[in-house]
Formats: C-alpha cells, structure tokens, sequence
C-alpha cells in the first residue's frame, strides 16, 4: 500500500534519531533542497493544493511572507526540472521558445488583460450613450442607433432623431418610466446573480489588493452582470457614476484571465501585481486617463506599490486605452466624451476665487462621507431586503426631481461639458453664457448643486453598480460654474478695481468655465482624498496645460480641509464602516505601547513532539485559530516553527485519503522542522515532509509543513513598529519570542483592534442618538409605503397590490434574498474577522 | 559630586538583585516610561547630543528603527512637558499659538523651502540667458539685458541687440574663448570651494534619501558654489544640462533651512521626507514640471515614498513652481522657455516609427552607460589631479566642434524648442521646415546626434555641476526630427500608398517635430530608466495633449529594450560605480540562500556583566565595528540587546567628562537593559540608565545606552526577506538569534558584497582589457598634452610654458589637489566602507 504513495525514501538526519520509527518511509521530502529534482512535481502538487485551498477560505488573509517563500521554491523548482531536462549543449529549440514563453508570459497576460478591458471599456460607453438617448427619443433611421450616430456629422441633433412625442408631459412621463425600468432591471440582475457587483467596489478592492480574501468578489459573474447592469444603471440617471465600477470590473477582468495562466494561479503576489495594473487601467479607460489612472492605483488602491507594478500598471494602462482609442467609442478621435481647450490664462488674483473652491471641496467630501455612512448604516440595517425596490424608487424619485432643471436632466458627464466651457464662439446650452440670463443661471445651478448633493448621499451605496467619482465632479463644476458666473459679475461691475488691475481691458478676463473645471477637482479630491491622480486626470481629461498650477492649488487647499475632519476618503471610511482588517498606510500612529500589551498571551501551542492526533484535531475544530507556534515542550516554550491551520487541515486530510488503514486516534504527531547543513540552501514555509506509519502506535510526522522561520519579534519591540512590520513586510501573523521563548502571537486584527480601542476612547460616539433617528426615519418611510400602498390599491379598484414596483415589495422574494443574505454573511464575517484571531 | 550631575534617584527592580552594587545612584533613567517628566530635558539633550555626534559619524548609515523610536520618544516627551507645564482647563493663548505653530512648522518649513527654490531657479535662469547670450553678442542699450529682454516685445533680433563684430571668423573665437573662460570658472569655483557641487549629484541623494550620511554634500558651501557655477557650466556650452543640479541645489536648500528647526534638525526621518519633497520642487523647477517632479522623486529618488511624502512633494513642488511663474524669468508667463502645441493628431500607422524611436531610446541609454562609465572610471584613475584643466579643455574643445552645426551651436534647450516646431506658419530656423533643404537636414541633424552623443559621453561627469537630462533629451530631438523628415519624405514621395491610407489627402499627414518630442521623451527614459515621470514631464513642458499615447508607446519601448541590457538608469550605475551601500528597491533577486550563508559568524559580543572597561574601550578602539551584541554570557550567548558604537563611544566620553574622579580601568560594565513591567510602555532604543560608580572597584552601568529589541531573524530566514527587512524598515544592522541565542549578525553591505559576488560570478568581467585600453589612452592624452606644451612654448619664443590654460597645467595646482584628496577620501571610503561591518 506504501509504495502505491510513495515515489522515493530518504531517510532524514534528525528522524533516524528516533529508534522507534524504524519502518520509517518518508515520501517528498523537501527535495528541492536535496538537489534530487525527481518528486518536485510532488511538491508542486502539494503546494497547488494547498494554494487551491487557501484561496477558499473565505475573508482570509494573505501571508505575503510565505507566499514570497513559495514563489522562489517554485523558482528553483522549475530551474532545477529544466536544468535537469535539458542538459548543458542540448538546449532544443522547444525548450528555448517555452523558456521565452515562460518570460513573456506577465506581459502576454497583461497585454490580453488590457485589450479586453479596453473592449469592454468601448462596449460600455456606446451601450450607455444609447440607453441615456433613448430616454429621451429614438432614431427613426434605425433604433438601434444613439443621437450621435443617427446625427453623424451634424452638431445639434438632426430631424432623424426625433423625441418620443411633442407632448411634454408624455416626454416626461417616459423619461421617468425607462429610468425605472433601467434601474430595476440594472438592481435585480444584481441581486439575483451577483450581488458583489452592487456599489464601486473600490474599497473592497483595496483590501484584496492587501491580501484579504473574498471569494468571488472578482469572480466572472461579478464581471459579467457589472458590465451589463453599469450601463444600466448610470442611464436610469441615477446620481452614480461609472469610475469606480469600472475599476471594478478592470480588476474582474484581471483576476479572471490571469487565473487562466499557471503563473498566477498559484502566486498571490504577482496576482496582486496584476490587480493593482488592472485598477490603474479601469481608470484609464474610465477617464481617458492613463497616467491618471496609475497615479491612482498608486495613491488609492495599492497599499504596496514597487516600481515593477507600476510599470505594469503603466503598460496595462497604455493596452487598455490604446484599444479603447482604436474602438473610438465616441467618434471624436478623443478619449472622453468631453475635452476642453482653454485659450485664456489665468491671473495671481483669482487664486482667492480659487481657495473658495478648494475649501467647498474639503467641505463638501467631509459632508457627504458624513451623511452617506449615516445612510448606509441605515441601509444595511433597514433596506436590505427591498434594495431592488429601494434603487427602483430612488431612479423614479431622481427621474422626478431632476427632469424640470436643465443641469440634472441631461447626463453628469454632458452637463459637465457644458459646464466646463469657456463661452469663445457659437456653443452654448440654455443660454449659460448668455449675460443676460446670469442670476436665472446662478439660480439653477445653485439647486442644481444642492439636490445632486442630497441624491448622492442617498444613492452611493445603493445595490446598483455606482461610482461617485463622476456625481462628485458633477457637484464641483456646477459649484465652481456658480463662483466662476459671480465673479465675473463682479468684475463686469467694477472692470477698474485695483483688485482687477491684472486684466486686459476690452477682452474678457474671468472665464467661468475654468472654474468649473477647478470645482470638479475639488470635489473629487474633496471625496477621494487623493491630490496628484486628480491633477493628473483633470490634466488628461481636458489639457488645460495653463491651469496646472491653479488645479494643484485647488486640490492643495481641498487636501487641507480635508484633513481637518479625519483622515481618509470614502473609500476608507467604507473600510472601517464594513470592518475589513485592513491597515492604512495612510495614517501615522503614536500609541507608545510595545507589542506585550496588545499580543494574545495564553496562546496555544503545539509540542514538537508528544501530542497526540486526536487533540490536533480537537484543536482544529475550534475555528478561532488560524495556526499554532511549535514550541520544544509546553513548559519552557522555547519557539521552533509554526505551522498554519490550512496547512494541518491539509495535512491531515491527505493523511486520511491516501492511506486506507485507520490511523489511531492516540498515534504522536512530530513537528520537528528538518536540520539541515548550515550552507544548504533552504525555504522555510516549504520544508515538507510527511508522514510516516503504519501502526496505531506509530507517530505522524508533519515536519513537511511546520514554518520553520516564522516572523518573530521581541515583546517589548513598539506596537508601531509591529503594525510597520504587517503593512510592508505581510506576515498574517507574528510571533513574539523573548529569549528564544514563546511569549505570545499578534495579528492584524489584534493591532486594529488596540487602534479602534484607543481611537473610541479619544472620540466617544454617541450610538444612541444615531439609532434612535434611525428608528424614526424608517417608522416614516414605512407610513409612506403603507400609504403609497393604499392608495395605488384604492386607485386600481384592488386590482393591483402595492403598484407597478410591488412585485419586489417590502416582503421581499426569495432569490434575491438568499444572495442578500450571502451579502450579510460578508458583514457579519468582517465583525466576526476582528473578533477571531 | 554625585549630586551635581544627578537629578533624582529610582532603585530598579533588577539592579536590586544585585548586592554588590549598594551605593548605586542612577541618574536620568527612562523617565518618560516612568511617568515623571521632570528629567525629560536631560533624556532630549542626551539624545540630541547622540544625533549630532551620528550626524558627523561621515559614510555613514542611519538606522531608521532606532530614528522612528526616538521620534516617538521625543513626541511623548514633548507631550507630557506640555501637559505638565499647562493643566487641564488652564491652557492659555500662548501655549495654543506654540501648539500650532508646532503644527504647522512643517508646513511653513515647507513652504519656505519651496519659495527659496523657486527664486533661486528664477535666478539662475536669468543668468544662464544672460551668460549664453553674451557669448554671441551683447545689448547696446544696456550690457547686463540679454536678448530676450533687450528686444523686448520683438520676435526675432533687434538692432539693440548686435553680434559684436561684424567678422565671424572673429565671433567665433571670441565663442570659444567666452566658453573656456565659463568653464575655467566654473572648474575653479567647484575645485577650491565645494567639490560636492560637482556633477549632477542624484546618485549621492538618493544614497543619502536611503539613509548614508555624507557630510557637507547637501551643506550651505555646496549650495552656494552649485548655484553659482551651474549658469557657467551651461553657459559654456558643455553638454551638460541643469536638473541634475537643479535636484541638488533644491535638496540642499532643504537640507540647510530644515536645519534651522528643531523638528528636523534631530530626525532624520523627517529630513528624509523634506529632501524627498526638495527634490520634487528640482525637477519642477528645472522643467517647470511640478507634477512631473513630484512623480520623478518617487520613481528615481526616494527608496521609501509614503503618501505622506508625496503629499509634501506636491506642496514643496507647487509652492516653488508659483514662486518661478510669478518670477516669470522668461517674460513669456510660462514656467519653461518652450512650449509647443499640436494642432494635429496622429495616426495608428505611426506607431511603426514610434517603436524605432523608442528603440533608440534604449539603445542610447545603454551605449551612452556603458561608455561614460569607461570614461568615469578613467577619469577616476588619471583625471583627478587634472580637474579643471580637463573642464576646461572640453569646454573649448566643444564650442570649437560645435560652433560650424546649426544644431549645436545654439543652447540645447533652444535647439529643442526647434525641433519641436510643427512648422506651421512663419517660424522657421536654419530652413528646417524647408522641403528642399531637406536632405541637408537630415546631414546636419546626423552629426548633431553624432557629436552630441560622443560629447555627453566625455562631457557628463567632468568636474562642473553637469546633469544629463537635457543633453540626453536634445540628442533624442535630433534624433527623432531626422526620423520625422525621413518620413514625412517617404509620405511625400508615396502619398497614395496603402499604408498611408490614414493620412487626409492635400493635408500635412506627418508632422516630424512630433517625432523629435518623442525622440526626446525616448532619450530620457533610455538614460534614467524612468517611465511615468517621463511622461508626465514631456506633458507638462509641451502640454501635447493628444500625444499622450504615442509618448507612452515610445517610452514602454524604450524601457523594454533598456531592460535588455541591464537594469538600472546613470543614476544607478553611478551608486554601483561609487561603491555606496545602496540597496536597489528596483531589483528582485533570487539567491535562494538563508541569510546564515551572508552572516558574520564570529561576532564580537559584550557579555551583560563583568567586562572590564578597559576591554570595552580597546573594542572601541577598533574601527571596524559599528556596534556589539549584548548576551547574556559569551559562552550561551542568550541575546539581550545592542549597542551601537556611536552610543557606547559618547556614554565613555560623557562618563570621563562628567565625573572628574579617575575611573579604573578595571572597573566592570553593565549593560542590562531595564526590565520593565509587562503592561508599562516604553520605547526601546532609548531605555536609558546610566552609570554607577565611585571607586575603582565599582561598576559602571551602560544600560541606558543599550538597544533592548535590536531586530532579529532567525538564520534559516531567506536572504532574499533580510534584504526586504533592510528595504523596508530600514535597521542598520539584523542580529541572527537561533533559540534565543546569538548565532551571527548582518549588515547591509554584507548583504550588498554577496550580491556582487554572485552578479560578479554570473557575468565575469575582462577588467585586465580595460585597464590596458585606459593606459594606451592615458599614453596618447600625456604625447598629445606633450606636443601641445611644446608647440606653445616654441610659437611664444618660450615665454609661455603650456599655454593660456598652463597654470592648471598637469602638475596641478595645491588648494584644489587637497579638495580632490577629500574626493579620492570618499570613493576610498566608499570601497573602503563595503569591507569592514
């Protein structure tokens, strides 16, 4: 039975030392480092298996440091498999073309990955430009046709295109029924088939990049219904944007085809390479914007961004907007739908102008983050079940409000075209640049900006795909257009103030588009939190190379303000809000407590030799331990590896599958890592060897899978240097040895834990005053469904039960539900992560 | 006695322990842990007494561990004086403005830095114009305008303005004696004042960024001396440019004002930020490129670049870029002499030519690399003596060469701007957009890409400060026009063809001063081996919006073809060249060794008590350690702690200086570190407590003084992790601890000779070859130098003895040898450094 298992023996220095092993048959011993290249497949295996593993357990973190030491096993591995097939003078051609194959195969990967991104990228933006038109009419040439297309070549529509009637009201009527639909059907692909697609997705994103497991969030049916319910949902109108889904679906794309390659498939790190090229690329292809978008991906997404990634991040970039070039999606031989030229410069004095819209961005991110968690929490508590119904009335509600004013009704990105320009020649929408009209103007875009504000805080987050880059840009220009409109009014007013002594008399001096540009700056970074990618993309996306300075300026003062009401974007706030254990690397601690304080002391460790299967098992039964320290014996503790409990899980399981006979339960398991020569090279998370038995009085030999070189720190080291140590270097766990002795064993969550601790006691939150409102809001909403509901009944002679949205009323069907209840997994699972070591 | 020095007394717990030492009186012990602040005024001045001796401790490394815990000990510190000083609810108006302005200091120290930078680059724009104009002519009006200024609002010359003779033969030596007078300058300047100052100076800041202590290379004489001598160096025509300068003298002006606040002037982690931002603000400067700055200080720079960093950059970056636009030294309101606007796009069937480009970009960069350190290395072995004479020569030599080419006769950053031209409308020069003047184009384009290659490769390192940004960027320009005539001559003579089918017939398809925007883009990612920032640069100085794609295409090949030869731009090439201990974040090895391969086995430990301070100081007495392992006896060696030289060394002094009794040298050593209960916290490097002694029998105690959580690895680690360790957290030194014990110890040069080894062993180099080749050269320099002396000795009728440049003739002249013996100092120091631990 042994020999139908084993390829090969050795014996091994440290077990012959044991008399009582004497029919001792160890099978793949750690052969990569025994120079016998025979069984590498056998550990390839092994490693494969329990990588498969890893990647399933889900909201798990990545050990960069063993992954790191599997990587260069795997390495030698490969060298050692071809050096010892193909023999010094007999290279073939066959070896030299898989060898080039094998080199070229990252930029293969990300080439492909790009492509697709930028195919996909083109796709969604004709989609969207149709379904946004055909809320408003259709072409009588053929449907399928958007007004761009049907009007190829002419400037302002054409008789083609023609509205669905001249009566108005039906107009409107239409116009709020197809965003309905859009939204319903957008919110019930999701919710029936993949609900990890709801939101933008950049901030689960973040912690995948840093090594948290999701099973499935970038999964291909996530792909696959983000890329068709986007379109969907950004065209029902809803104040949601497409960047951050488009990172989202980018980083799908990523993950899905790299799977594809045996490189990745097994390598967590260079998986991670390529998702942080694939954000950089969503991006690009969502702005225009390459260099953008690997700023981006540098500054939001990637909590670990060495210069390899970001020239693949780079190249990825260039592939994707290149192909999205080449589709030419818009017909504009552009990028983006919009691109300003400005042919006026500015003047020192309008950087006081300038400030003003700086710190409305600051003012405004610190604003929405505020509110929108506050509605999020009650979403997460209340709307759960209806979020088909709740995105449905959100689209009719936004279709409603925003139809009668000019700057909502049409599209954010066109009304930002709009807004953007400089007033030089014939273009101009609804008389924006007429003098005349300029308070009617001021008056508009002042409402305009006010209730695109309180849509955004109540639709990002809704369970449609939904950006807020693009909403929050939308909200600055409008801003920015106002102050730009004022200003000149001032100074058409007092054309010879000293203030205004720098202008050229006779020709116009302030140029509200320009302010509008630096409104949409503002408040993007006002929201995000990031400065030079704005600079960069606002840069990309209109060229106005002259208004470099004003733009860091703006984004300068933004970042300022900011920083006045807590650290961290939207992005991270959901972070924390969902309680991912993530570790910014945005924020600097001063705790002054060394590591002792915050480590679990009573850990529970493994002898190296004596324990019996039976309690290994008992220990892993319990769940809360993600892996045991291996310590010389239970008294002293003196530290001699680790080993993870996937890794035993496995273990033991390979155990029970190969071998048929019962293993006794009483059967001593050795975790002994193997002693090898001082100058033999070796990899310590990969030092297999395993099992060896036959009796139940024989002992199971796990050494194969003890770490031999665990992460260990001295107790007293400080906690700030231990947090240091996870962030750049990424053990999931940390050992804290003192004189060679096992004192205790600290995780992230353990940090954050400390963290959140110290941050609530610094800023008590009053929770109750929080619920209560809660409570209130939703007692309101439900006596508007139950009034909503009789009324439709009354008007329908009882004939219809809750109006045309009913069939996804407040109780809810069951599909959708068992995927929300998946959803609710996921957040209580992130409590539960922190609690769980 | 005792009294005078001590400030109060605190038994500890261990010390207790031991009866012998009774009398014990402890002074100064880890207050800050304690909770008693009262002392905290003598645990800063030790402390900043330590950082001062560490800031002369020259070639030096900084241990970033040791820098991040003092930061945070001096934090608490500060914080509980202040608490102290101010109780609850008395916190007066003073104590608030010093809280802010504590806050704001690294804003306004940021800000002042920024604006000094951007006067002085104002400054020296001002006078480079100045000083290259008058080599040519000078303004009749008034002698100190150059000729921008002195027609001011005229286009192309005015009579103000004249050459200044009519003969040209006459003009032409009147060029070259101008040029050699600049350079002598310049030479001499650099020579007897600053020697730092010359060279471009980027590879010793990103050695100091990482943390090498190189005393007065960012120091005030440095500043002065650069700022002055750079407007000569490029005024002389040299192939030299200004930001690599322009880098250096902004780091030093960070370097000095950062100095003059406490904040910085004892933390080195903060100063490394600082210079990281000050770099930034160089290149921003000195391309008028800010974004493009911020980006380059992160991709070339800096080896740890936190968003904190970046955003400093950013602020840094901007604030000196408006104090230059507000300067407006080129009266044109832009931030750089050019600027150029496309008005064409271009075609996906140019991408062709844009690979040739890109490939020229790679195989510059390699070429010019290899060859210039061929001519750095024997400029090291047979220059040194001849500094000034040799500047001097290449600076007549060059305007000799130059003056007949078009091209290269006029300043390189002119010469761009002309090859940058679409050749749209009236500008034109020297015929270059003339179709019949074609091929002598061509000609002429050749031999200035010829020439300037050769000339930056003899050119670039020669002791004046020399960047290589823009010669590299006016070669690619000369480059890429020729290929753009060539081109557009090919469309010219095939209009019709297939492949052109792109191009809109009877318009101008090619436009060639795109191509030469490319070229140049190529030939500075070829040289420095940096991509995004590349791009970003040639945004900013052209604002070429619509060639964003093609740029990014041109440089992603440009840095694949790099990558085949080598990794690694100048910069890099010039750390390994110097022998600096600089681990290079941008390489990934795979030694597959365990860090037990790397260590120094035989470490010389202090054991915690009994060593006789006379045996203490003859350790010291050795040069070659920089700090010794504490165990707990020589024989387990159970580690405990370290302690640094520097520390030890200052701890004697303190104790000699102190305590005016002899002390004997018999007296013993203690170096316990304090032991501390399990829930206080401290911070380990600064747990001191000081000397106890009195009579000759007594004991001294250094426990103060020791390093309680030195970083440790286990010696199985892979050697691949330690130097990530070293990377990313930066220790000076890793002790390796198997078991609690001390088994070895590593250091970054250990890591850096092994790594040398294996490269040196993978490629081996003919260095005998060489060394003949620079012999023979040397032979002809010394019969050529011969012929020369001799033929000016006969024409003078043996008046003059080698010459008008005779007097730096090839004996050298004293003042200037002594500061190139310092240089020689360096680059021994430099090899030197690499030998011992």
């Amino acid at each position: 039975m042994n020999s139908r298992t084993t390829s090969f023996s050795v014996s091994r220095p440290q077990l012959s030392q044991r008399p009582s092993l004497s029919s001792r048959l160890s099978f793949a011993v750690s052969t990569a480092e025994r120079g016998e290249g025979r069984d590498a497949p056998a550990v390839e295996r092994i490693e494969e298996e329990i990588a498969e593993i890893k990647r399933y357990e889900d909201f798990n973190t990545i050990d960069w440091v063993q992954d790191a030491a599997q990587e260069r096993l795997r390495r030698k591995v490969r060298h050692r498999k071809t050096a010892g097939l193909f023999k010094e003078g007999q290279v073939t051609w066959r070896y030299k073309l898989w060898e080039s194959y094998d080199a070229a195969q990252g930029w293969i990967v990300v080439t492909l990955i790009g492509a697709v991104i930028g195919l996909n990228a083109a796709f969604l933006n004709i989609i969207t430009e149709w379904l946004s038109d055909i809320k408003l009419g259709h072409c009588t040439t053929a449907f399928y046709l958007n007004e761009n297309f049907c009007c190829w070549g002419e400037d302002n529509g054409c008789d083609d295109w023609v509205h669905w009637s001249g009566f108005e009201p039906f107009n409107y009527i239409l116009y709020i029924l197809f965003a309905t639909v859009f939204a319903l059907t957008s919110a019930t692909l999701v919710k029936s088939f993949a609900p990890y697609a709801a939101g933008s997705g950049i901030s689960e994103i973040k912690c995948i990049i840093a090594g948290f497991v999701m099973k499935g969030f970038l999964g291909l049916w996530t792909l696959i219904i983000k890329s068709i319910a986007l379109p969907l949902a950004i065209a029902s109108g809803l104040s949601v944007g497409k960047e951050g889904p488009s990172v989202h679906y980018a980083v799908c794309t990523g993950n899905v085809i790299s799977r594809l390659f045996d490189k990745y498939k097994y390598n967590a790190s260079k998986t991670r390479e390529i998702l942080s090229a694939c954000a950089a690329a969503g991006v690009g292809v969502a702005f225009g914007s390459p260099i953008g978008g690997v700023l981006f991906s540098l500054e939001e997404m990637s909590s670990y961004f060495p210069l390899k990634t970001m020239w693949r991040s780079y190249f990825c970039a260039l592939v994707a907007t290149a192909v999205l070039a080449a589709m030419n999606p818009f017909r504009s031989g552009q990028l983006v739908m919009f691109q300003v030229k400005y042919d006026r410069s500015w003047h020192f004095f309008e950087v006081v102008f300038y400030i003003v819209l700086g710190i409305f961005g600051g003012l405004y991110g610190a604003f929405v983050m505020k509110w929108n968690l506050r509605v999020q929490a009650f979403r997460k508590k209340y709307l759960t079940k209806y979020a088909v119904l709740e995105a449905t009335l959100l689209a009719a509600g936004t279709a409603i409000i925003c139809y009668p004013n000019a700057f909502l009704r049409i599209d954010m990105t066109e009304s930002m075209e709009i807004l953007f320009l400089e007033c030089e020649g014939a273009e101009d929408y609804q008389g924006l640049c007429d003098v005349d009209k300029r308070w009617t103007n001021i008056m508009s875009l002042v409402v305009a900006t006010v209730i695109r504000v309180l849509l955004v805080i109540i639709s990002y987050g809704c369970k449609v795909p939904a950006g807020i880059f693009v909403p929050s840009m939308a909200i600055g220009a409008s801003f920015g257009r106002t102050v730009g409109i004022i200003v000149q009014a001032i100074h058409d007013a007092n054309p010879t103030s000293v203030f205004f002594s720098a202008c050229v008399p006779d020709e116009p001096c302030i140029t509200p588009g320009t302010y509008a540009f630096l409104g949409a700056a503002a408040a993007l970074s006002g929201i995000m939190h990031i400065t030079i990618s704005v600079v960069v993309i606002m840069f990309e996306l209109t060229g106005a190379l002259t208004y470099i300075l004003p733009t860091m300026i703006v984004v300068g003062v933004t970042k300022a303000v900011s920083e006045l009401f807590g650290k961290g974007g939207i992005a991270d706030r959901m972070i924390w809000f969902s309680g991912f254990p993530y570790l910014d690397n945005k924020e600097e601690h001063n705790f002054g407590v060394p590591v002792q304080v915050v480590m679990t002391n009573d850990v529970v460790a493994i002898p190296v030799h004596g324990m019996a299967l039976q309690s290994v098992e008992d220990l892993l039964s319990q769940p809360k331990y993600q892996g045991f320290p291996i310590v010389e014996d239970q008294h002293k503790k003196v530290l001699v590896g680790y080993i993870g409990r996937t890794e035993l899980r496995y273990a033991i399981d390979r155990l029970r599958r190969e071998r048929r006979i019962t293993i006794s339960p009483e059967a001593k398991c050795a975790f002994s890592p193997p002693v090898l020569g001082a100058v033999t090279p070796m990899t310590p998370t990969v030092t297999f060897s395993n099992a060896d038995f036959g009796m139940s009085s024989a002992s199971v030999d796990f050494s194969r899978y003890v770490d031999a070189t665990p992460v260990t720190v001295h107790p007293r080291l400080p906690l700030e240097t231990v947090m240091e140590l996870f962030r750049k270097v990424g053990p999931r766990v940390i050992l804290i040895e003192q004189h060679g002795r096992l004192a205790g064993l600290v995780t992230v969550k353990d940090c954050l834990k400390y963290q959140f601790k110290v941050e609530a006691a610094e800023n008590p939150r009053e929770d109750s005053d929080i619920h209560e409102r809660h409570e209130r809001v939703w007692g309101w909403i439900l006596i508007a469904a139950g009034w909503v509901s009789d009324k439709v009944l009354s008007a329908s002679g009882g004939r219809i039960r809750l109006g045309s949205v009913s069939e996804e009323g407040p109780l809810g069907r069951a599909p959708g539900q068992i995927m929300d209840g998946d959803e609710d997994v996921l957040d209580d699972e992130g409590g539960v992560e922190l609690e769980n070591r």
